[in-house]
Protein backbone atom coordinates (compact mmCIF):
# COMPACT_ATOMS: atom_id res chain seq x y z
CA UNK A 1 0.00 0.00 0.00
CA UNK A 2 1.50 3.43 -1.16
CA UNK A 3 -1.49 5.46 -0.88
CA UNK A 4 -0.64 7.02 1.86
CA UNK A 5 -1.99 10.58 0.97
CA UNK A 6 -4.93 9.18 0.29
CA UNK A 7 -5.19 7.52 3.29
CA UNK A 8 -4.56 10.76 5.24
CA UNK A 9 -6.86 12.59 3.68
CA UNK A 10 -9.83 10.03 3.86
CA UNK A 11 -8.83 9.92 7.67
CA UNK A 12 -9.48 14.17 7.69
CA UNK A 13 -12.69 13.75 5.91
CA UNK A 14 -13.85 11.44 8.48
CA UNK A 15 -12.95 13.97 10.89
CA UNK A 16 -14.53 16.54 9.02
CA UNK A 17 -18.13 14.48 8.97
CA UNK A 18 -17.15 13.99 12.42
CA UNK A 19 -16.71 17.75 13.42
CA UNK A 20 -19.68 18.76 11.71
CA UNK A 21 -21.80 16.30 13.25
CA UNK A 22 -20.27 17.64 16.57
CA UNK A 23 -21.71 21.14 15.53
CA UNK A 24 -24.99 19.65 15.33
CA UNK A 25 -24.69 17.99 18.32
CA UNK A 26 -23.77 21.62 20.04
CA UNK A 27 -26.83 23.29 18.37
CA UNK A 28 -29.12 20.94 19.86
CA UNK A 29 -28.24 21.85 23.08
CA UNK A 30 -27.71 25.36 22.31
CA UNK A 31 -30.96 26.33 20.89
CA UNK A 32 -32.95 23.50 23.02
CA UNK A 33 -33.91 21.62 20.07
CA UNK A 34 -34.78 17.57 21.03
CA UNK A 35 -33.80 14.84 18.86
CA UNK A 36 -35.96 13.63 16.58
CA UNK A 37 -36.89 17.19 15.67
CA UNK A 38 -34.36 18.43 12.85
CA UNK A 39 -35.64 22.19 12.71
CA UNK A 40 -36.80 25.20 15.02
CA UNK A 41 -33.75 27.77 15.13
CA UNK A 42 -31.93 28.98 11.81
CA UNK A 43 -28.81 28.37 13.43
CA UNK A 44 -29.58 24.68 14.63
CA UNK A 45 -31.26 24.56 10.84
CA UNK A 46 -27.60 25.67 9.31
CA UNK A 47 -25.52 23.17 11.64
CA UNK A 48 -27.94 20.28 10.53
CA UNK A 49 -27.42 20.90 6.56
CA UNK A 50 -23.87 21.68 6.81
CA UNK A 51 -23.96 18.61 8.08
CA UNK A 52 -25.71 16.29 5.54
CA UNK A 53 -24.27 18.38 2.70
CA UNK A 54 -20.79 17.39 3.97
CA UNK A 55 -22.01 14.06 4.91
CA UNK A 56 -22.99 14.01 0.54
CA UNK A 57 -20.35 15.95 -0.97
CA UNK A 58 -18.31 13.10 1.22
CA UNK A 59 -19.72 10.48 -0.63
CA UNK A 60 -19.00 12.23 -3.49
CA UNK A 61 -15.38 12.39 -3.01
CA UNK A 62 -14.36 9.22 -1.43
CA UNK A 63 -14.81 7.14 -4.01
CA UNK A 64 -13.62 9.17 -6.73
CA UNK A 65 -10.25 9.61 -4.56
CA UNK A 66 -9.56 5.89 -4.48
CA UNK A 67 -10.61 5.10 -7.99
CA UNK A 68 -7.77 7.54 -8.75
CA UNK A 69 -5.50 6.55 -6.41
CA UNK A 70 -6.12 2.95 -7.95
CA UNK A 71 -4.82 4.22 -11.25
CA UNK A 72 -1.90 5.49 -10.54
CA UNK A 73 -2.78 8.87 -9.40
CA UNK A 74 -2.46 8.51 -5.68
CA UNK A 75 -0.04 11.80 -5.20
CA UNK A 76 -1.94 14.49 -7.74
CA UNK A 77 -5.39 12.44 -5.73
CA UNK A 78 -4.39 13.25 -2.45
CA UNK A 79 -3.10 16.87 -3.45
CA UNK A 80 -6.55 17.56 -4.81
CA UNK A 81 -7.79 16.15 -1.63
CA UNK A 82 -6.20 18.44 0.97
CA UNK A 83 -7.84 21.47 -1.61
CA UNK A 84 -10.91 19.57 -1.06
CA UNK A 85 -10.65 19.49 2.25
CA UNK A 86 -9.86 23.34 2.46
CA UNK A 87 -12.53 23.66 0.47
CA UNK A 88 -15.03 22.16 2.62
CA UNK A 89 -14.16 23.49 5.72
CA UNK A 90 -13.93 26.80 4.82
CA UNK A 91 -17.98 26.19 3.65
CA UNK A 92 -18.42 24.38 6.93
CA UNK A 93 -17.34 27.69 9.02
CA UNK A 94 -19.03 29.72 6.50
CA UNK A 95 -22.42 28.41 6.39
CA UNK A 96 -22.64 27.67 10.09
CA UNK A 97 -22.20 31.83 10.42
CA UNK A 98 -24.33 32.64 7.47
CA UNK A 99 -26.09 30.79 4.09
CA UNK A 100 -24.89 33.54 2.07
CA UNK A 101 -21.56 32.66 2.60
CA UNK A 102 -21.38 29.05 2.03
CA UNK A 103 -20.62 29.94 -2.18
CA UNK A 104 -16.99 30.36 -1.62
CA UNK A 105 -15.83 27.23 -0.06
CA UNK A 106 -18.33 25.06 -1.83
CA UNK A 107 -16.82 26.16 -5.26
CA UNK A 108 -13.39 24.82 -4.23
CA UNK A 109 -14.49 21.29 -3.22
CA UNK A 110 -16.53 20.96 -6.26
CA UNK A 111 -13.35 21.86 -8.52
CA UNK A 112 -11.22 19.56 -6.37
CA UNK A 113 -13.91 17.13 -6.56
CA UNK A 114 -13.75 17.43 -10.35
CA UNK A 115 -10.17 16.94 -10.39
CA UNK A 116 -10.51 13.87 -8.55
CA UNK A 117 -13.24 12.29 -10.96
CA UNK A 118 -11.08 13.57 -14.51
CA UNK A 119 -8.05 11.50 -12.99
CA UNK A 120 -10.15 8.84 -12.14
CA UNK A 121 -12.07 8.36 -15.55
CA UNK A 122 -8.28 9.13 -17.08
CA UNK A 123 -6.85 6.79 -15.07
CA UNK A 124 -10.05 4.47 -16.38
CA UNK A 125 -10.09 5.15 -20.01
CA UNK A 126 -6.59 4.91 -20.54
CA UNK A 127 -6.12 1.22 -18.96
CA UNK A 128 -9.06 0.55 -21.02
CA UNK A 129 -8.42 1.95 -23.88
CA UNK A 130 -4.94 1.98 -24.18
CA UNK A 131 -3.95 -0.86 -22.11
CA UNK B 1 -6.01 -3.80 -10.07
CA UNK B 2 -8.22 -6.10 -12.73
CA UNK B 3 -12.12 -4.56 -11.40
CA UNK B 4 -12.38 -2.24 -14.11
CA UNK B 5 -15.89 -2.77 -14.12
CA UNK B 6 -16.21 -2.31 -10.61
CA UNK B 7 -14.91 1.19 -10.57
CA UNK B 8 -16.43 2.16 -13.93
CA UNK B 9 -20.02 1.62 -12.22
CA UNK B 10 -18.32 3.24 -9.12
CA UNK B 11 -18.01 6.24 -11.25
CA UNK B 12 -21.10 6.43 -12.68
CA UNK B 13 -23.08 5.95 -9.38
CA UNK B 14 -21.01 8.98 -7.83
CA UNK B 15 -21.98 10.82 -10.97
CA UNK B 16 -25.60 9.80 -10.29
CA UNK B 17 -25.90 11.00 -6.94
CA UNK B 18 -24.43 13.91 -8.64
CA UNK B 19 -27.12 14.34 -10.41
CA UNK B 20 -29.71 14.09 -8.35
CA UNK B 21 -28.35 16.91 -5.96
CA UNK B 22 -27.74 19.11 -9.48
CA UNK B 23 -31.70 18.67 -9.37
CA UNK B 24 -32.58 19.50 -5.83
CA UNK B 25 -30.54 22.54 -6.36
CA UNK B 26 -32.59 23.26 -9.42
CA UNK B 27 -35.61 22.68 -7.65
CA UNK B 28 -34.36 25.25 -5.00
CA UNK B 29 -34.40 27.91 -7.92
CA UNK B 30 -37.17 27.14 -9.30
CA UNK B 31 -39.51 26.81 -6.30
CA UNK B 32 -37.68 29.85 -4.23
CA UNK B 33 -37.04 27.12 -1.95
CA UNK B 34 -33.77 29.18 0.21
CA UNK B 35 -31.09 27.10 1.64
CA UNK B 36 -31.27 25.85 4.68
CA UNK B 37 -34.91 24.55 3.78
CA UNK B 38 -35.84 21.07 2.67
CA UNK B 39 -39.70 21.91 1.96
CA UNK B 40 -41.80 24.25 0.49
CA UNK B 41 -43.63 22.37 -2.34
CA UNK B 42 -44.05 19.34 -3.51
CA UNK B 43 -41.48 19.03 -6.56
CA UNK B 44 -38.67 20.33 -4.18
CA UNK B 45 -39.54 17.72 -1.71
CA UNK B 46 -39.66 14.85 -4.01
CA UNK B 47 -36.47 16.05 -5.59
CA UNK B 48 -34.73 16.07 -1.84
CA UNK B 49 -36.23 12.96 -1.32
CA UNK B 50 -34.86 11.31 -4.60
CA UNK B 51 -31.62 12.70 -4.22
CA UNK B 52 -31.51 11.02 -0.08
CA UNK B 53 -32.91 8.10 -1.16
CA UNK B 54 -29.81 7.82 -4.14
CA UNK B 55 -27.39 8.27 -1.56
CA UNK B 56 -28.83 5.71 1.36
CA UNK B 57 -28.97 3.53 -1.64
CA UNK B 58 -25.17 4.48 -2.58
CA UNK B 59 -24.10 3.93 0.35
CA UNK B 60 -26.04 -0.14 1.03
CA UNK B 61 -24.28 -0.91 -2.60
CA UNK B 62 -20.97 0.67 -2.82
CA UNK B 63 -19.08 -1.91 0.18
CA UNK B 64 -21.18 -4.67 -1.46
CA UNK B 65 -20.12 -4.41 -4.85
CA UNK B 66 -16.30 -3.67 -3.84
CA UNK B 67 -16.32 -6.91 -1.35
CA UNK B 68 -17.66 -8.98 -3.73
CA UNK B 69 -15.50 -7.77 -6.52
CA UNK B 70 -12.51 -8.69 -4.05
CA UNK B 71 -13.54 -12.08 -3.57
CA UNK B 72 -13.71 -12.91 -6.76
CA UNK B 73 -16.97 -11.57 -8.62
CA UNK B 74 -15.45 -8.59 -10.10
CA UNK B 75 -17.39 -9.27 -13.27
CA UNK B 76 -20.46 -10.81 -12.22
CA UNK B 77 -20.81 -7.82 -9.77
CA UNK B 78 -19.52 -4.91 -12.23
CA UNK B 79 -22.89 -6.61 -14.59
CA UNK B 80 -25.44 -6.80 -11.40
CA UNK B 81 -23.80 -2.59 -10.71
CA UNK B 82 -24.88 -1.92 -14.70
CA UNK B 83 -28.34 -3.21 -13.35
CA UNK B 84 -28.46 -1.26 -10.35
CA UNK B 85 -27.59 1.73 -12.12
CA UNK B 86 -30.43 1.50 -15.25
CA UNK B 87 -32.75 0.53 -11.58
CA UNK B 88 -31.63 3.41 -9.72
CA UNK B 89 -31.71 5.95 -12.62
CA UNK B 90 -34.94 5.11 -13.56
CA UNK B 91 -36.43 5.37 -9.92
CA UNK B 92 -34.85 8.89 -9.79
CA UNK B 93 -36.18 10.26 -12.97
CA UNK B 94 -40.02 8.78 -12.63
CA UNK B 95 -39.87 9.76 -8.62
CA UNK B 96 -39.24 13.45 -9.72
CA UNK B 97 -41.96 13.28 -11.95
CA UNK B 98 -44.77 11.54 -9.61
CA UNK B 99 -44.20 9.74 -6.09
CA UNK B 100 -46.45 6.70 -7.24
CA UNK B 101 -44.00 5.86 -9.75
CA UNK B 102 -40.50 5.26 -8.18
CA UNK B 103 -41.88 1.47 -7.68
CA UNK B 104 -40.19 0.05 -10.53
CA UNK B 105 -37.16 1.50 -10.60
CA UNK B 106 -36.86 0.95 -7.12
CA UNK B 107 -37.37 -2.71 -6.98
CA UNK B 108 -35.12 -3.32 -9.96
CA UNK B 109 -32.21 -1.57 -8.34
CA UNK B 110 -32.83 -3.74 -4.52
CA UNK B 111 -33.02 -6.87 -6.87
CA UNK B 112 -29.42 -5.74 -8.31
CA UNK B 113 -27.67 -4.76 -4.91
CA UNK B 114 -29.19 -8.20 -3.28
CA UNK B 115 -26.89 -10.10 -6.19
CA UNK B 116 -24.00 -8.33 -4.73
CA UNK B 117 -24.76 -8.74 -1.57
CA UNK B 118 -25.52 -12.52 -2.33
CA UNK B 119 -21.95 -12.56 -4.28
CA UNK B 120 -20.47 -11.07 -1.50
CA UNK B 121 -21.86 -13.58 1.42
CA UNK B 122 -20.91 -16.38 -1.27
CA UNK B 123 -17.35 -15.12 -1.88
CA UNK B 124 -16.52 -14.83 2.09
CA UNK B 125 -17.99 -17.80 3.30
CA UNK B 126 -16.16 -19.84 0.60
CA UNK B 127 -13.03 -18.62 1.80
CA UNK B 128 -14.06 -18.68 5.17
CA UNK B 129 -15.50 -22.44 5.32
CA UNK B 130 -14.02 -23.74 2.04
CA UNK B 131 -10.65 -22.12 1.93
CA UNK C 1 -7.04 -10.53 0.56
CA UNK C 2 -6.50 -11.20 4.15
CA UNK C 3 -9.25 -8.60 5.89
CA UNK C 4 -12.12 -10.99 5.90
CA UNK C 5 -12.97 -10.29 9.22
CA UNK C 6 -13.28 -6.25 8.27
CA UNK C 7 -15.37 -7.79 5.32
CA UNK C 8 -17.81 -9.50 7.38
CA UNK C 9 -18.28 -6.34 9.72
CA UNK C 10 -18.83 -3.88 6.22
CA UNK C 11 -21.59 -6.54 5.36
CA UNK C 12 -23.27 -6.61 8.78
CA UNK C 13 -22.72 -3.06 8.76
CA UNK C 14 -24.82 -2.25 4.91
CA UNK C 15 -27.02 -5.36 6.57
CA UNK C 16 -27.64 -3.04 9.86
CA UNK C 17 -28.46 -0.01 7.34
CA UNK C 18 -30.40 -1.90 4.99
CA UNK C 19 -32.46 -2.84 8.80
CA UNK C 20 -33.11 0.74 9.63
CA UNK C 21 -34.58 1.73 6.18
CA UNK C 22 -36.67 -0.87 6.36
CA UNK C 23 -37.77 0.29 9.49
CA UNK C 24 -39.00 3.65 8.16
CA UNK C 25 -40.91 1.46 5.28
CA UNK C 26 -42.53 -0.08 8.02
CA UNK C 27 -43.40 2.94 10.24
CA UNK C 28 -44.90 4.83 7.10
CA UNK C 29 -47.01 2.19 6.53
CA UNK C 30 -48.13 1.68 10.44
CA UNK C 31 -48.46 5.60 10.55
CA UNK C 32 -50.08 6.31 7.25
CA UNK C 33 -47.10 8.91 6.46
CA UNK C 34 -46.84 9.24 2.35
CA UNK C 35 -43.12 9.78 0.95
CA UNK C 36 -41.61 12.28 -0.05
CA UNK C 37 -43.13 13.33 3.92
CA UNK C 38 -40.56 12.52 6.45
CA UNK C 39 -42.67 14.22 9.76
CA UNK C 40 -45.99 13.22 11.05
CA UNK C 41 -46.20 11.02 13.92
CA UNK C 42 -43.34 10.64 16.83
CA UNK C 43 -42.90 7.15 16.08
CA UNK C 44 -41.89 7.80 11.96
CA UNK C 45 -39.55 10.41 13.16
CA UNK C 46 -37.55 8.23 15.53
CA UNK C 47 -37.32 5.41 12.92
CA UNK C 48 -36.44 8.15 10.44
CA UNK C 49 -33.62 9.72 12.65
CA UNK C 50 -32.34 6.11 13.41
CA UNK C 51 -31.55 5.53 9.12
CA UNK C 52 -29.95 9.05 9.17
CA UNK C 53 -27.93 8.70 12.43
CA UNK C 54 -26.89 5.05 11.38
CA UNK C 55 -26.10 6.06 7.74
CA UNK C 56 -24.00 8.97 9.50
CA UNK C 57 -22.16 6.72 11.55
CA UNK C 58 -21.59 4.14 9.52
CA UNK C 59 -20.14 6.72 6.92
CA UNK C 60 -17.50 7.93 9.66
CA UNK C 61 -16.86 3.98 10.46
CA UNK C 62 -16.30 2.23 7.08
CA UNK C 63 -13.40 4.84 5.83
CA UNK C 64 -11.48 4.54 9.42
CA UNK C 65 -12.09 0.87 9.56
CA UNK C 66 -10.38 0.04 6.20
CA UNK C 67 -7.57 2.29 6.83
CA UNK C 68 -6.91 0.73 10.12
CA UNK C 69 -7.22 -2.70 8.19
CA UNK C 70 -4.78 -1.65 5.32
CA UNK C 71 -1.98 -0.45 7.83
CA UNK C 72 -1.88 -4.01 9.47
CA UNK C 73 -4.69 -3.67 12.31
CA UNK C 74 -7.14 -6.11 10.25
CA UNK C 75 -8.03 -8.41 13.18
CA UNK C 76 -8.17 -5.94 15.67
CA UNK C 77 -10.40 -3.34 13.78
CA UNK C 78 -12.70 -6.12 12.88
CA UNK C 79 -13.30 -6.40 16.77
CA UNK C 80 -13.38 -3.08 17.31
CA UNK C 81 -16.09 -3.28 14.55
CA UNK C 82 -18.39 -6.16 15.42
CA UNK C 83 -18.34 -3.92 18.98
CA UNK C 84 -19.05 -1.02 17.12
CA UNK C 85 -22.23 -3.42 15.56
CA UNK C 86 -23.07 -4.34 18.82
CA UNK C 87 -23.49 -0.68 20.24
CA UNK C 88 -25.55 0.58 17.02
CA UNK C 89 -27.53 -2.33 16.71
CA UNK C 90 -28.24 -1.41 20.70
CA UNK C 91 -28.64 2.06 19.97
CA UNK C 92 -31.30 1.53 16.46
CA UNK C 93 -33.44 -0.63 18.66
CA UNK C 94 -33.78 1.86 21.68
CA UNK C 95 -34.66 4.54 19.78
CA UNK C 96 -36.94 3.18 18.05
CA UNK C 97 -38.89 2.80 21.38
CA UNK C 98 -37.65 5.98 22.89
CA UNK C 99 -35.78 8.77 22.51
CA UNK C 100 -34.01 9.26 25.61
CA UNK C 101 -32.45 5.54 25.63
CA UNK C 102 -30.09 6.18 22.36
CA UNK C 103 -27.56 7.07 24.90
CA UNK C 104 -25.57 3.46 25.85
CA UNK C 105 -25.60 2.06 22.43
CA UNK C 106 -24.48 5.40 20.91
CA UNK C 107 -21.66 5.70 23.22
CA UNK C 108 -20.44 1.68 22.39
CA UNK C 109 -20.52 2.55 19.04
CA UNK C 110 -18.45 6.33 19.32
CA UNK C 111 -15.67 3.97 21.88
CA UNK C 112 -15.34 1.33 18.68
CA UNK C 113 -15.02 4.64 16.08
CA UNK C 114 -12.66 6.11 18.08
CA UNK C 115 -10.66 2.98 18.95
CA UNK C 116 -10.12 2.18 14.87
CA UNK C 117 -9.87 6.00 14.32
CA UNK C 118 -6.46 5.19 16.33
CA UNK C 119 -5.46 2.16 14.73
CA UNK C 120 -6.04 4.10 11.34
CA UNK C 121 -3.98 6.95 12.65
CA UNK C 122 -1.34 5.27 14.26
CA UNK C 123 -0.84 3.02 11.47
CA UNK C 124 -0.33 5.89 9.00
CA UNK C 125 1.95 7.65 11.28
CA UNK C 126 4.58 4.33 12.10
CA UNK C 127 4.09 3.93 7.98
CA UNK C 128 5.26 7.56 7.58
CA UNK C 129 7.59 8.34 10.51
CA UNK C 130 9.47 5.13 11.42
CA UNK C 131 9.25 3.98 7.83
Amino acid sequence: MKEHLPALVTLLAVLLMFGTAFAVGLARGRYGIQAPATSGHPAFERAFRVQMNTLEATLLFLPTLWVAASYGYASWAGIAGLVWLAGRTWYALAYLREAARRGGGFLVGMVAWAATLLMALAGLGRTLFVG
